[in-house]
């Protein structure tokens, strides 16, 4: 299914609405996190919602050209196999996927300046998820008046 | 002290509020997450203000009719005994009292329909705390023009 | 820098706003999470916004005079030297700094009356961060109408 025909799907069940806003600061770096950031920025940007992502912490990891491993929260271990295969077994795309149709549909992605200078990643170091690197204020103006989730 | 003295004592301290809305997104499956759970969505729907909270991830299996240990985080187990015995002390009810509580004014449950189907639970599996299966499209539009935590 | 010189930095940045509020449940207690508490006060502090911060649960560790050990998250306490060293090199303020900064252009932050109760802390065990210790319903109404971030 194309993010259009998300789009499509989505509209048609719940309604267009361009007047409202999602904004999302990414910050844990656990596996399992970043399923709810592909699913909600999907959703959203499906929605005809305005969608920004502000990414921090552990999470930068998870947005470099250089693959690193995103691990699985310790007091869940033992499900991490069975979420796997529930996940293929539901068809449920993978969360760059997920990221990558809301971007087709105007959702930004935005690398935190000081946690990457803190953690040694400069800009040629994001993959082409990341839009641009800013700083904290920058996102919160961006997030104004909007819903913000800190996942 | 019921619901009802509750939202009483707590809408003479701080005001009788009609037009917010409160809305968790319930992701984390730690069992210190649900106090927050439990206190906010008590005091929200106390206060009158509209609540709905969206069930995902780990935290479907605090609402599953079959019960589940819910793991303590790992960096804090050795408080684990002391914190049980600070909320006997302190006779601070347990989080789903404390959401049945909620409900009773009004609050709304809904468990993330696809994440129901990667953990292989169905509209039955749930227990009563549980109103309805729905997406996450569906919540943000119910989320709209509200307050979001996510938990 | 001096908190002055950030909010003019800021301001010159992206503009002033004092229409706008940002409020903040300090939940988690572990170390990482209080660099995004420090980080969104000040920048936000600095913007003209009114900024609220609500600690409970672990988080409360943070603010007491006696002084408690906060973990590093078991997935990342490999990455614990470098990130610490990280900060030093880029000469990134600890983040009671950053919320002191906040603190003197206006933010409040107060204790979660609860879950102070449940672990034994009084009003005078803590620090001079804290302005005033109150329940989850007084912080949803002086957060009310604006963006939540749940840490």
């Amino acid at each position: 299914m194309s993010a259009t025909d998300v789009a499509s799907a989505v509209n048609a069940d719940v309604g267009k609405d361009t007047s409202s806003k999602l904004s999302i600061v990414m910050f844990s770096g656990t596996a399992d996190k970043f399923i709810p950031l592909g699913v909600f920025t999907q959703a959203a940007a499906a929605m005809g919602m305005e969608v920004n992502v502000f990414v921090t912490g552990f999470a930068l990891h998870g947005f470099t050209k250089e693959p690193h491993d995103l691990p699985f929260p310790t007091e869940f271990a033992a499900m991490a196999p069975s979420l796997a295969q529930g996940m293929e077994a539901t068809n449920v795309a993978t969360w760059d996927t997920m990221l990558r149709q809301a971007k087709e549909l105007g959702a930004k992605v935005y690398a935190c300046s000081m946690m990457s200078g803190v953690m040694g990643l400069k800009r040629e170091d994001f993959n082409d998820l990341v839009d641009d690197v800013v700083g904290a204020a920058t996102f919160l103006q961006v997030a104004e008046h909007g819903e913000t989730l800190f996942i």
